[in-house]
């Protein structure tokens, strides 16, 4: 299920490029979902692409997965986040980050630990982590 | 469609962290889909996250995105990609290369310039795509 959170810190989004979508805060409250790329922040920034492979265990994920979107949105330097699963278990969810120093802390974050010690334990056959800063960015919205 | 191609030069692909998949290239050819995360290459190395919301019009569009993952892997530098779209049409593909400049000849490719084209045009809503170095790297696969 794409899921897609949104910067609480409005100033940070800026339009790029081609000139990106980035509905108003106000507009785009914290749980709902919405299908669009995360509004691009200014660069440089810091980027965690996690991919997974999901086991066949359901049992408690999806709640588990949204409750971890909500929580890692209400960090300190949490600038948004991408998220899309296919049909055949492979996701794909790459959050953007303010600087390494909140990435460090979100994994810290207890219930986060939790979470991830969950993951391993019964819902990921596999996964990656890359870690790495942004240095450029732009995108594309189709004219009206 | 999760599709995930190989890295073209086997000998940069590394196990890192808990163990990471990585079956070896006789048993994972190019054109093979397989569901499951990306090798991990040795740090640094270099990331592109393309996210993109996808139009309604269907028509060419699965054959134009087989034709430029198996272009990309042909690429000098290139090392790997994760792919995966959503049944709301919300899609991530995050590729893999050793340097920028590999980036950037990818970007100015004529086939791969003509796709993107095409791509804005036609298949995408919009996207973003944010361009960056990994500069860490670690993954999880289940035991046995």
């Amino acid at each position: 299920m794409p899921t897609q959170l949104i910067c609480p810190e409005a100033g940070l989004w800026t339009r790029r490029g081609q000139g990106i979508v980035g509905l108003p805060l106000s507009a785009r409250p914290l749980e709902h979902s919405v299908s669009e790329p995360a509004p691009l922040p200014e660069p440089p920034y810091h980027v965690v692409v996690f991919t997974s492979l999901r086991t066949s265990d359901a049992d408690g994920y999806g709640e588990q997965s949204a409750r971890m979107l909500k929580l890692a949105a209400e960090q300190p330097g949490f600038l948004g986040v991408d998220s899309a699963r296919a049909a055949d278990g492979l996701g794909i969810t790459v959050s953007y980050w303010r600087d390494e120093a909140s990435i460090v802390a979100w994994r810290k974050q207890a219930d986060h630990r939790i979470a991830r010690a969950d993951g391993r334990a019964r819902w990921y056959e596999s996964f990656t982590v890359h870690v790495g800063k942004v240095e450029r960015a732009y995108g594309f919205t189709r004219p009206e």
